[in-house]
């Protein structure tokens, strides 16, 4: 149990859910379900029974330093650990890793999002703790796929080649972006696709070879540093470190190219939370299937839409079928709520034609 | 000249026009055209060259007589005639013709609604002076018809007997509620129907004479306080008299029964700015169509629709067609332009459900 350690990163900008989410206020500190918790603080929730209180660490960009302190008081400083600057995830799990392996050479990182929905906590649990004692025992890389439950074609899908060991942790084959619905479908029907779900189990020490064999580079810009982890000079290291870092994610640097590479199938009601649609369908709906978060809202033939609007302010909708109406009080933002490639569109046009202020 | 006047009656809400027209502040206060001017001074100014500008009279609600003096600055206070209950046309006539008629028994009346849009300032003004010469020389009610471009089903219509006065002025045959489409496009293939436009031209004495014989009680009410008009007494003599009135409008209560009504057909790009629809028809629009209010609205594949929002609010659309989306800040209204009638329910549920907080 001590030897159990979670990293959840927090340093997205949660650009997909614009205009709810913005830069100075991404979605994983924002009630954005209604449950009286951040996304962040039910993530660290999931993670209590996992490991040691003083073992759950966020890694975040150093200007959400003090908001993760706000939604975590429980944190002490020295389990939040602040990005210099943006650089995906490969830079972010790369120096987690060398941070947690000067702590503890027998360390296990569970590496999670901070912004990811999870119905059924005691399945993750359990899982979690599979996923910790296989990482345990194996120099392997093993990453939770989520059994898909629709053609989903905002996922990466990750296939798997099943065998008969009894811990039902197998073999990667491929992992797959996004693909055409077309392609989702087949994924689905085969039965060897999983959802990834960007939850990764291993040892510090079998991700700290990984970089060191396939992102040498990388590797070395951390490894500098061995003597400053967790020391008053790290800071100022890596400032320097990330400054020459490539911008990469942790899947397209290690996950795709490693050999060790592991799915443990789950299934616990997960959702990334990824698109406005994803967050409609976790929320409660009226007869109609409008998901309406606002107290002053009247609904008239309005359907199946996504209703985020301040409270006290009155909400007349009419004639509406699958759409998102957002109000953050600077923005108003009506579309098609399956249009989920507008978003990004749409907050590209905006820092076009309005700068920064609106993002 | 010295005998034309002319009363313009603001004492509307402009509940058609929810949520920007409020009671609060009625949409003959507000620039709804984006023009500079709100539609109560646009009609002032158009009659202008029409009388001489004491003889310019506004009737209102006495609640709205602070707002008519600060977008009429021009107006001495006893130009401003306050009515002390909302009673709707036929008093408010009613009452104008009694104390335009104690000012001068010569008087010839111009009755217009304030918060309607007219485009050809030029042939307003030849239509009202000729209106005005026909009610100097005949005892008769003359009302201004439309000539109509479409079987509008809004309107009420005015059905008039041809024949060949050289003044083109006709006796009218049937006043005719708001039509089917049906009917109103028969009506509109007959070329005998006009628009009721609600603006009237009379003597004094012949509306006088008008609801002598046809509304003797209210008449009575009224001539009761002959020694009051233009007196310190009479805003005592009125709060009594407006309490003893019936609710009917002038259409109802004089034109449709008397029989010495005439018509003056006009065609000067004339609406009543009714309806959310026949503002949009009015408004500048972009190449979708789209007529939009605030400086900070990005359309992408919006079309047909009408944008009112306040300039400091990001406003985002995508895959509307043929809606209303107004934003005052502490109302979103989003329905579908054409269902007019929807303005009324909504309102009405909004008054059941919110009270009178939003109206």
């Amino acid at each position: 149990m001590e030897n159990n350690f979670v990293i959840i990163m927090a340093g997205g900008i949660g650009s997909r859910f614009w205009p709810k989410s913005r830069v100075a206020l991404p979605k994983q500190f924002i009630d954005i379900l209604g449950t009286g918790q951040s996304l962040i603080q039910m993530t660290y929730d999931r993670f209590k029974d996992i490991c040691p209180p003083e073992n759950i660490y966020v890694i975040t960009n150093e200007s959400y330093s003090g908001l993760v302190k706000a939604h975590l008081p429980q944190l002490d400083d020295k389990q939040i650990i602040k990005e210099p600057l943006r650089r995906n995830t490969a830079p972010c799990v790369a120096y987690a890793a060398h941070k947690i392996l000067a702590t503890n050479p027998d360390a296990r990182m569970i590496v999670s999002p901070s912004d990811h929905f999870v119905e059924r906590k005691d399945v993750f649990n359990e899982m979690m703790l599979r996923g910790l004692d296989f990482a345990g025992k194996n120099d392997a890389l093993l990453t939770l796929g989520i059994v898909p439950t629709r053609p989903d074609t905002g996922y990466g899908y990750i296939q798997f080649i099943e065998d008969q060991n009894k811990e039902r942790i197998y073999k990667v084959k491929t992992f797959t972006e996004k693909p055409t619905l077309e392609i989702a479908k087949e994924f689905l029907n085969s039965g060897d696709f999983l959802w990834n779900s960007g939850i990764f189990i291993w040892s510090a020490k079998s991700i700290y070879k990984a970089f060191e064999k396939l992102e040498p580079e990388m590797h070395e810009i951390f490894a500098e540093g061995a003597e400053y982890y967790n020391t008053d000079k790290e800071a100022v290291f890596i400032k320097k470190a990330y400054t020459q870092c490539t911008n990469e994610s942790i899947d397209y640097a290690i996950m795709e190219k490693s050999d060790n590479v592991y799915v443990l199938p789950a299934d616990f009601g997960w959702s990334d939370l990824g698109t406005w649609q994803s967050l409609y369908e976790k929320y409660e709906k009226d007869y109609l299937g409008n998901a309406v978060s606002g107290s002053n809202v009247l609904v008239r033939d309005a359907a199946n839409s996504m209703v985020m609007v301040p409270d006290n302010k009155l909400v007349v909708l009419q004639g509406l079928d699958g759409y998102c109406v957002i109000d953050t009080g600077d923005v108003l933002l009506i579309c098609q709520k399956e249009k989920e490639q507008e978003i990004k569109e749409i907050t590209a046009e905006v820092k076009k034609r309005k700068g920064e202020k609106y993002l």
